[in-house]
């Protein structure tokens, strides 16, 4: 399929159907997740990604009961940093010297950018910025998923500080942010598999100048 | 490629060679963002895609002076709803009712949910709600760009006062939540082409469970 077959072919399951993910195409997308670019580089979030029964078994309520968390195959939890402080943005630059074969001296410019950056944002602001690149990241799994033909649910509706509080989020100065189920679609007792996709016609979304 | 390969070969450009995108190209761009999911399937934003190159100029200083802004193709503005109130999701309900071809009324549970959604949320609230909505449809950006082979660079850092008055987006009700530049990298001037990825590794970013 091309990319914009894919992108047509996906759509947000409502019902799945219980089917496990190979391991190889979990892979796949979680990678291609991992390879999102963020802001400076900082990726200012964990990714989680839940397969155990039991413990998607808890996060239901915390999901309203959205069934697809359990009869999906995987939930992933994007949690983001709960601050980004000189601590972060100095282990980040010891990171990139590590993998980049340099002394972290040479990033002196760049990580006193990043500092000065996050010296004018608010921590409610800074918080706001990292669940933004959360959402980001995001978008490469709902195309990853949809180029290995498997079906997501991305997923706003849920308690976050009942999800935080069973994924064991606040000790790692966590929270989530975002999330979304894969799986496979259970087309037939999915209310919306038959649902002509509605996107905002082009003339109206689009503004060309 | 392969997407993976697409993603690997993709980084944030810093200095662009100035030659046009195909119209075709970035037409696939494009249609593959307007194919971005969004909460509620809101759409809270529009894409602006500016190629004319003095709009461009305008826009230069307020991109602080980053050259892709001029020495790319195009510059995609993410502007996004500066309120979310009763008459948009009243429209966005018209235009599923036309799309699908059913009464307005069969989407009064689903416009009472959303409604009922804005109401527990600050203006505030609902305006970063808006801007996320837009990071993920930058992600699609970003992938079927790498997909057709052109290059993109993510943007954050810009005055958003400056661009939303030269492209008159307080008067459609928006604001500018992010862009990207699409261009054509100029890989000889450019000091991060030669640079090794740096992306977290699995073993730090992702957490299994």
């Amino acid at each position: 399929m091309s990319l914009l077959d894919s992108l047509k072919w996906r759509y947000a399951v409502k019902k799945m159907n219980g089917t496990k993910i190979p391991a190889q195409k979990l892979n796949t997308i979680i990678e291609a997740t991992r390879l999102a670019p963020s802001g400076f580089g900082l990726t200012p979030y964990s990714i989680i990604v839940v397969e155990d029964e039991e413990t998607r078994k808890k996060l239901l309520p915390a999901f309203y009961n959205q069934a697809q968390v359990v009869d999906g195959s995987a939930v992933i939890v994007f949690a983001a940093w709960n601050t980004i402080s000189e601590k972060e943005i100095e282990q980040y630059m010891q990171e990139i010297a590590e993998e980049r074969g340099v002394a972290v001296d040479t990033l002196k410019d760049f990580s006193g950018a990043i500092n000065g950056s996050f010296k004018n944002k608010t921590p409610e602001q800074a918080r706001v910025w990292a669940d933004k690149q959360a959402y980001l990241a995001l978008g490469f799994t709902l195309i990853a998923a949809a180029a290995e033909e498997i079906d997501a649910t991305p997923m706003e509706g849920f308690k976050p500080d009942a999800v935080d509080e069973i994924l064991g989020l606040a000790a790692l100065g966590l929270h989530s942010a975002v999330a979304v189920t894969l799986g496979y679609r259970d087309a037939a007792n999915d209310y919306l598999s038959g649902a002509k996709k509605v996107r905002r016609a082009s003339e109206k979304l689009i503004i060309r100048k």
